[in-house]
């Protein structure tokens, strides 16, 4: 290693440093900070994160980019070191185009956006938040305009989640499945009856569901030397380090799947967080490659491992030996459709494997024409009750239950949504993979056993890290870039049999 | 406030943020990290210091003093600025005085020398250690150097824990008082059967001792609403700014006292922590006085409050509603003594209120010695036993329960001791106070009403943040500076009491 890259490595390890220590003081912030923490903590994570970007775009960061790169010729594509000039220079590039008094200023806008949010929502009052949305639009376009695009608007935002993707590529993959789940959804609401889910929503002592979610964990992968599980309003998974990652979950008492699947689909963000090789630690490479790659392991552990007839074949036993009387009626196949109920429902973070994407399509088409001005903020309302009637027959009652119900906008975050499916459906286009490739897979998930599988995606997938786009892990791991054939396959296949159709 | 104040005040906002975030990490670290989390946590926490570090002994910070400074003579020196100025001045000379490269030895040494230690205790094997001593000891020699001195060189050590004390001025408050801890020690053990304290021995189930401490400590006027308690190996108090101050404590089902009282004492820090002046925060003010003075809030709570009669006249008929049974034989005066009981023991953190500072005079003296080059490192366990069997009539069995008992020195910290007793003497010496000022004290504490002691504290004491020296603080609130007179008049009267002399 020349003194240059020595010298880069170095520079990155403070910035990864920063960035971590700021994820602490966040995850810190939403489990255990008591309320009056929270001013002194807004201003200590905006100075880490100040600091982060300040020693991440400096001049000397870019010289070493450029010295280390003009010598590094020799290195593949594939190697640590050519990826790591390869991805640096691209975050490298992004956020030198941003002005930092523009990022401050998106900053506060959102701080402001997130409380106007918050209180409209509890309203669900959609002219409170109204005028912040007006503005965080305007500056999200504006940022799209820093950023650069070559063909449309959105490209710019949906990059930042979702690294080498383009609009067109994304609204090629959500055409034809659009007609796929809308005929699919309809078809089986005729059917609806056919399942009964009435057992979750019995009563389960919280303390023994938290139990019986971290025995599962355990056994799928979750290394608890290495990370830990606590309570959060809202799940999530983050991590300070690859010796260090933590999720979050949150218990219902009269609602099963709530931990359960929550503490599932964050394992398997965790998997990929504490999956990638270590000496890729303190660099850009550490993490996951991007938002729908990262959504694609917390949905292959969640939805196509979790809430498959295998898995329950090999846990409901276990699970009735701690919720006897509850489950005393219920055997694996019938726990196995009510965790598989198909419903068009109003909140995405509740909907079905079938109707979530709908969900999405529904988001990413609105954020378009936000961002290509084709709608008006005041307009959302009416648009999104439309397109819900469109694509999945109801309309909320109101905008708590409409355009108001995810965080997102508030906080100035366009482009996010569409990862959440290409995630679903990478999953599955994996799962289909792994199955080639592990003959026995399905029967070791019978059999309580994970270690081949997440073997397997450890060495395809996990270890690399950042180093490969959603599309280049496509092509090396399935031969085939991201398609949605496999999943409307799945989809098809698995509700259609739960269904009787 | 002119612009180079803000400017000033800026600058060290940043370093408070760094050093507020360090500290959530380490709180992190030592309550909820998964242990392979160790290292890359190690190094976050580097880099946050050493970033503070370069922040604050930066040439600007420098100029802005000086430019302040030269403006600033028409403020009192009780004021805000003035007092910002001046022990920003202060910490600044003292840490522009060490150089950097000095200060990363020391940091390695002391991270070696505390694996080396942990290794030695556990073996009860002092020569493990012993080479980590003797460097730790040289550089420390070293580090007063660098920091300079202008009677003993201690005094450069000493000065780091407890501003503006010197060497010679806790020789003269400690040494009258060691004759006096002698003698009365010596009393006490000829009445040891006076007191018997099995009852604290009993079994008592952890969360309901774990909720009764809370409620303690609520009533003493802990705001959860600011702070938080979770539990450690090692029980410590650390905050992250004026709205969130955190305690820890460990729970002993074989030991009441070990929860109870380590909870009260770490709340007595904590209310210091959360005492000082909104306006304080983010500079060099915020906080408490010095090392003497955070344990005088300690002591005060933990032993001048917590273990008086008065105390538990309220408490004990409330902690035999939750432990009928242990307590059945108990009341409250019986309860009290059991509490206070009095026998030399090995271990400093489990001495009790007569017995505590011999231990601390002992460490004082030896510190003194091998700065001073009068003992070698390889004579300290016999210097050690020796002074136990002067002080307290008995010798350890082994240096684990001897000179290897505590961390202090492992991780390079020479000076500190001293202050444990500086803060119990002073504790008392402010009570005597706090007791003519507030006539009716010992009533209220009697009805377990305790908003009138801590609005005295709060006023006197909690308010100036790190504004004034001990000595200082002393004559502003009793008059006078730092006297053994009353801690000695108050051990004679408590225990010559208890123990019927």
């Amino acid at each position: 290693m020349t003194e240059e890259l020595k010298e880069l490595k170095r520079r990155l390890g403070v910035v990864s440093d920063l960035h971590n220590a700021e994820a602490v003081l966040s995850w810190d912030q939403q489990t255990y900070m008591p309320p009056k923490g929270a001013v002194p903590r807004s201003m200590q994570m905006a100075t880490l994160g100040r600091l982060a970007h300040e020693h991440f775009i400096s001049d000397d960061i870019g010289k070493l980019l450029d010295q280390v790169g003009s010598e590094n010729g020799a290195h593949g594509y594939d190697s640590d070191e050519a990826s790591l000039l390869r991805v640096t220079r691209r975050d490298y590039d992004k956020a030198r185009r941003v002005p930092s008094a523009f990022v401050e200023e998106l900053t506060r806008t959102a701080s402001i956006g997130l409380e106007a949010w918050t209180q409209a929502r509890m309203e669900s009052n959609f002219k409170l938040f109204q005028p912040h949305l007006e503005k965080i639009v305007e500056l999200e376009i504006q940022l799209a305009n820093y950023l650069g695009y070559q063909d449309r608007i959105y490209d710019a935002l949906l990059d930042e989640y979702e690294p080498g993707m383009t609009t067109r590529q994304v609204e090629q993959i959500f055409q034809p499945l659009k007609g796929e789940l809308t005929a699919l959804v309809n078809t089986l609401q005729k059917k609806s009856d056919a399942v009964n889910d009435a057992v979750l929503h019995d009563e389960y002592d919280e303390q023994q569901q938290w139990d019986f979610g971290i025995a599962v964990i355990k056994q799928i992968g979750f290394d608890f030397q290495s990370g830990r599980q606590d309570k959060s309003a809202h799940p999530f998974t983050t991590g300070f380090g690859i010796g260090d990652t933590r999720i979050t979950t949150r218990v219902d008492k009269h609602f099963l799947p709530m931990m359960l699947f929550g503490t599932i689909h964050e394992t398997g963000h965790a998997l990929y967080d504490m999956g990638y090789r270590p000496e890729l630690d303190r660099t850009p490479l550490a993490g996951g490659a991007s938002l729908g790659v990262h959504e694609s392991q917390s949905r292959l552990w969640e939805n196509v491992v979790g809430r498959s007839r295998g898995f329950w074949k090999y846990w409901f036993p276990r699970l009735r030996e701690v919720f006897p009387s509850q489950l005393a009626d219920q055997d694996a196949e019938s726990f196995y459709r009510a965790i598989n109920k198909v419903a068009p429902s109003f909140i995405r973070v509740e909907a079905d494997e079938v109707t979530y994407s709908l969900h999405i399509m529904l988001r990413f088409e609105i954020e378009n024409m936000l961002v290509e001005r084709k709608v008006k903020v005041v307009d959302v309302p009416e648009l999104w009750n439309a397109k819900m009637k469109e694509y999945l027959g109801i309309v909320p009652p109101d905008d708590a239950q409409g355009c108001l119900q995810d965080i997102h906008w508030s906080y100035g975050s366009i482009g996010y949504f569409a990862t959440y499916s290409l995630g679903s459906m990478f999953a599955v286009q994996l799962f289909e993979q792994a199955q080639r490739e592990i003959p026995t897979l399905l029967q070791q998930i019978e059999n309580g056993e994970y270690a081949e599988l997440l073997g397997w995606l450890r060495k395809n997938l996990h270890a690399h890290g950042r180093k490969f786009t959603l599309d280049e892990l496509a092509k090396r791991i399935t031969g085939e870039s991201l398609q949605s054939r496999s999943y409307v396959a799945y989809l098809k296949k698995k509700f259609g049999e739960i269904y009787g159709i």
